[in-house]
């Protein structure tokens, strides 16, 4: 029996070897250049059998921020946008959030007093909007907004507003044995209501912000419960943290977009043997924005300086994206 | 190119199937009985094609506890034993712990001054042996005590005293597409040390109580560094609290031996669809220890009272298993 799986196993190497030989171009939506040539020149390093720099299928481990790196981030980040539309939805019942701030602003949509608010009134709308239901019913509560508004520049649902070259390049690598995670400062429960479907990544490889849930049993019925209260912060210093944490290694390859990231693609870079760290900046005013060193939003300054020095890949969406967006 | 990878693909899913057609007893050393078939009968259910209570590939999540599940944790949890070897290889540069309790219990090995200092006490050792270090080099030392240490009784390297009937469920879960987790009170990064090289869980599918790290760049060198603080106690209703932060869906299988995996079992065996609830017996005073109710380590109480009321299977150690260690 053992015998007969080894041959099997043995015969599909081979074949899937062979159909591997001659591969169609595994990254179609990224334009010829230095950066492309980059990722493809890692990719078959560590994954060519024999190669110098080959590492072993298990430690193949790349990690992903999200925001600005797999889908948008602007005008404001879109779980920010998704906490504004549950407070107006919550709104009847809490009749002493229209003279209350945040949340008067949340529901007049002023940005401006919003941002005047500043991390704190971020905080208490989230803590109003994301506690005291259950992880499933939260993630419900999170398709069903998917589903029902659409992004106010581009008119689409938010989570169609991936890069399609990113999720080009999430296949390259686990195509070629990577074990793909995501490293977001979001919330870890709003990124799992829909990051399988669309990025092929299950929920035990997601990684993000948490508030602390509650176990308990309710009239009989076994229970987690989210609390109003800050778990963990994955952003910046937290961002190797959680990997270490989630994932207990050091992995080989890092993506990100903003100096968020900055800490997680130090600390993934600076590994022994072959890594790749790659940032992608947003300059493409055109077909999605333009930003860096001066946004609130996905703030790019560190990154841009030290990355190159450091070896770093700078992705110009502009100029290396063929596509941004699925059609 | 698509197409003959899914040729090959449906290829191998016919041959393998073949092959499984006639296997092997993939569990040698349970005795036949009850508990063997019910585990049998529970897998083929959940992964045989067409079946009424098939479950995709996806959420054939099943969750282990270590101490007293997976290895022996007599005559008392190996982490406890580890700790008190570390406060006796450090204690010459503190001279201080001479006449510090508990730290003189532990050099002394007055194991009842030791209990006499309760969880405070042993939170003390803890993180006056756990902190201060990089995880590599945390692991490391762990490495280093389990090669060079032995089991008072049995006389073998502590992770040499894993179940060989567990460790056959293991591979077995993992042939029929299972993904296995580790679900511990203890460390999380005293169990990476070993596992996967004992039981095949890899790094990430370790979920374990932890102390606090903290991410720096130490002349240049960027560094995680494990700190004397209480991050996360994965024990009791920590668990599926755990098990919703690391893998964000409720598993289908959950095995435990105590008390402080009621809870776990509980949340798991609640879910709809076929489910596997399983605690070992510690009933074999010949081939290991016999213990339960009046235990202070692995206690069982609820469990036995209410385990069979809610369709869980209790393993007894002397009856269902042909064989205890590897050997």
């Amino acid at each position: 029996m053992r015998t007969l799986r080894l041959v099997l196993s043995g015969l599909l190497t081979t074949l899937v070897g062979l159909a591997q030989a001659q591969p169609a171009d595994p990254l179609p939506s990224w334009n010829e250049g230095a950066s492309k040539a980059r990722i493809v020149a890692f990719v078959r390093a560590v994954s060519e059998r024999g190669a110098k720099d080959f590492v072993p299928v298990d430690e193949r481990v790349a990690v992903f921020d999200n925001d600005g790196t797999l889908w948008s981030e602007q005008p404001a980040y879109f779980q920010v946008l998704f906490a504004i539309d549950r407070v107006r939805a919550l709104a009847p019942k809490h009749p002493e959030w229209r003279t209350t701030q945040p949340f008067k602003a949340a529901m007049e949509g002023d940005m401006r007093a919003l941002a005047a608010s500043g991390e704190k009134g971020l905080l208490t709308l989230v803590m109003a909007t994301h506690a005291g239901m259950t992880p499933e019913e939260f993630r419900q509560t999170v398709r069903d907004w998917l589903g029902s508004t659409r992004h106010p520049k581009f008119k689409r649902p938010y989570n169609e507003l991936v890069y399609q070259p990113m999720l080009e390049l999430l296949g390259y690598l686990r195509s070629n044995g990577f074990k793909t995670f995501i490293v977001s400062g979001g919330g870890i429960e709003f990124m799992r209501a829909w990051v399988q479907e669309v990025y092929g990544v299950p929920p035990e490889q997601v990684i993000g912000s948490s508030i602390k849930t509650r176990y308990e049993v309710r009239s009989g019925v076994p229970t987690l419960v989210r609390l109003p209260q800050v778990n963990f912060i994955d952003d910046k210093e937290g961002k190797p943290v959680g990997i270490l944490q989630h994932i207990g290694r050091r992995p080989i390859a890092a993506f990100g977009n903003s100096d968020g990231d900055f800490q997680m693609l130090e600390w993934v870079t600076a590994g022994t043997g072959p890594r790749l760290g790659l940032i992608v900046h947003h300059d493409d005013a055109q077909r999605e924005y333009a930003y860096d060193r001066k946004s609130p939003i996905g703030r790019l300054m560190r990154g841009l300086d030290e990355g190159p020095k450091r070896g770093w890949t700078i992705v110009s969406m502009k100029d290396d994206w063929k596509q941004v967006y699925p059609r």
